[in-house]
């Protein structure tokens, strides 16, 4: 972000029509984007859902992304798209302050001679860059980053300080990745031997494409054979656990602290909530959507939605309940038993079935 | 620490009444501090929780921190408080041996000339100070971590090796951040359009109030639009996810593997154990207790405590009970309807209701 | 690795007999390894579970690691062993082409002079050691690490980049940590008082056996009093949590964001799954086997599988479940109470118990 765009130019960036409230002007500096409840006179918010349309009439700020139906209501100037949450994601983009560092190598940084660094690439303080290393066009290597021996990092993708990418793996283009994230550390693998393990030491790699983010202290093993492979506009939150040779496919989406065991495969257009995990060596059908929490033991062969788990409750009922999930088969054939018993009587009428 | 108290010096620094065990020396110096069990002859132990109390007849420590109620029990000398696990904890601050950097700024270290570091700071090799940050009196910034733009490390707060703080963030005074920590990485926000997803830039930043302590890999991300807050006091443990637009009541604790979802808001003196979940937009009471691996779904309302999940058992007998959960709605309309039959039945005396 | 070995010379490095196909040749070189599927006429593969025999028939692998019994259906050469699987691993160990840094410091890592280095081990470029710290023969130190004052790295141990060990711990010879990992962080330890939380500093260390593995992310605190204790040859895979004072016996593997809370000792042998949890202060027995995301509450006495959770299914479904869960001690009752009215009816054949 430079200038602030006025009222009208925020409106043209959007591709929004702009509706002056009375008295409003449409050359106003905006300022920022804020929530209906929190926007100052200077900023702009969005009204994306139902849920909100309650502060729409109470709201301060200079102009609201709306949709045409919603665009009456407005009290302020309306900024009329067909879309407005997306129009709001594309305004973020238009405010965001997030530092730019200027292209070149840092003095402090250390970039191995064999390596290749783009002229328009940053190389940050710290950073080190090993051999045969390819960093692209305007891609952004934060402070204190690795980028080991032979990996490819894509034109115009961040990596955030301290983000680290093992040998041997290629991340595409515009991808973000965040701080303390992990590419290509080894998978698991280990052969039992002795009451030991021996170690099966991972000779595949990390292939992640276009446009993925890859949140913070987030792993992306390397395969044991073969790649793990992370499809174009992936987005993984932070603390999540992608281990070897797993297949995420295009556009799936994991939030924080989800795990996905070796060999799975999850579809396209995938959604895991918060903390699910996944088994390994099964598939998961494209746009499946998986709750917070879940764990899934099999395959899912069907989009759908899917969920394990108990509801929670105050610990003391929680503790009554939860006794009773041990005595759970019993139950079912106490039941059963209770059923043919009562089948067995005369029924009140004096008739049997 | 620099050099060991003597018994006599130790009580005086706790405040605890020293009362001497037949021939012992207020003078002894104190080694350092152990269980009962585990103590030597130059070691002070203390005496917490009746659970431990069978071990003082036999303990070889020189002394106990032990309340007057069980001073009588203490076959050595009894250092006299009125809250021993209070005075064990002012004691380990003595006997911390941590090492303490000198002030000043390393050689290796990369400060930005736009940045402000107080002289009576540390600075260790490797780390990276950015432009406009502001490092307060007596802080201290561990080998290799980044202090991003503009953010702010207040006097006194301990950043141990690694850890990162990206730009726009404000650390409080007297904190200590873990290594690999992550403060202000962005939060997950993505606009669905056409079944690929937008970026929502995360203009909002991190404020972490004073006295804050934040475990390994730990990562706390900037806020959508405003911050994400953590209060006063607030100690959360390593691999603790906190959400965009989180907020965290003062003196709140969350143990490891804990993860709260976007905009929730956890009360003051919370505390969740490990491995809890809170999903997004709920709020939890002031002073609720959350057991370990609990999935919060709802909000509470009312201080208490709260559990979720299933007792473990061996697998055959969890496998025939897991495979019952199933069936649980269909067993409990099954139960209603052998309810209703019976009521149908004549009763025994011939009699109906 | 350097040359590309003969099906021959394999043979000999693995201790396999060498049955040559009719017009193979021993002089073979082998490119590599892969699964029977995926093999190309360079590739040597391994048949090590029945559930891949299928495979066998059709591989285009020039070799096959296979135990005597299956040698006659092997279609090409056969590498005849006793244990495929662990011939596989000894072969991933020929062919593992991670780079070796030559020994020495690179002239950007920052020793400090009362450091102990040894001449043969080799640390990278960002690296900090601190006062105090010994280096042994062989071991690698990664681009960016950080070893802490008074710390150990035994003989041949390997840290990749960014693994962070704080003051006062030892790992063993021949180990490997991931980047990310943090061994020697505090324990979660605070005394609650006038309802703040009051800082129990810890005064232990960690001590990490012999051919260890620790994951990317991983975290290993350092003891409250005394140390945590990782036994010799232990795995643990990426985002493992292990509290203070902890101690995992020898030879025991635990998978992906597995968790042990404080003082808990988990036997020798065991292996604990993905996401499995172990509350503070329990014993798990020796050769114990706990399954993916189980809670273990209570102590584990005896070896065997142990599981807890519930099993996951479609959303809808789920929930007409889930919410019988909290009915499910007044099922339990209902239940007890029809039977005990059924035993009350005269039996169908009029005659009473």
């Amino acid at each position: 972000m430079t200038d602030k765009p006025t009222l009208a130019r925020l409106a043209q960036q959007l591709g929004a029509e702009l509706r002056l409230a009375p008295g409003a002007d449409a050359e106003q500096p905006v300022t920022g984007l804020s929530t209906l409840e929190s926007a100052d006179s200077g900023q702009v918010s969005f009204l994306a859902s139902a849920n909100y349309r309650r502060f729409l009439a109470d709201t301060r700020a200079c102009g609201v992304l709306v949709s045409e139906d919603l665009a009456d209501e407005c009290p302020v100037s309306a900024l009329v798209v067909a879309n407005p949450y997306h129009a709001f994601a594309c305004a973020t983009a238009i405010f965001d302050a997030a530092p730019r560092p200027a292209p070149g190598v840092h003095p402090a940084a250390t970039v191995h001679p064999d390596a290749e660094v783009d002229p328009s690439a940053s190389i940050a303080a710290g950073a080190v860059i090993e051999a045969f290393a390819r960093i692209g066009a305007g891609a952004q290597v934060g402070a204190n980053c690795v980028v080991g021996e032979g990996s490819e990092i894509g034109a115009g993708t961040r990596l955030y300080p301290g983000a680290i990418v093992y040998h041997g793996c290629a991340v595409g283009r515009d991808c973000i990745i965040h701080s303390q994230a992990v590419i290509g550390a080894d998978g698991f693998g280990f052969a039992p031997y002795q009451r030991q393990w021996v170690k099966i030491h991972q000779l595949g790699g990390v292939e992640i494409g276009d446009e993925v983010e890859i949140g913070a202290c987030s792993c992306i093993d390397r395969g044991a054979l073969g790649n793990t492979v992370i499809g174009r506009g992936v987005k993984i939150d932070n603390q999540v656990q992608i281990a070897h040779n797993v297949r995420i496919g295009d556009y799936s989406a994991m939030a924080a602290c989800s795990a996905v065991a070796g060999s799975a495969v999850i579809g396209k257009h995938c959604t895991l909530a918060g903390g699910v995990g996944v088994v390994g060596h099964v598939t998961v059908a494209d746009g499946t959507h998986i709750t917070a929490r879940t764990l899934v033991t099999k395959s899912i062969d069907s989009a759908g939605s899917y969920s394990s788990g108990t509801p929670f409750s105050e610990s003391r009922s929680w503790r009554r309940n939860a006794v009773r999930y041990g005595q759970l088969d019993q139950m079912a054939r106490r039941l059963k038993e209770l059923e043919r018993r009562l089948e067995d009587l005369p029924h009140r009428d004096g008739t049997e079935d």
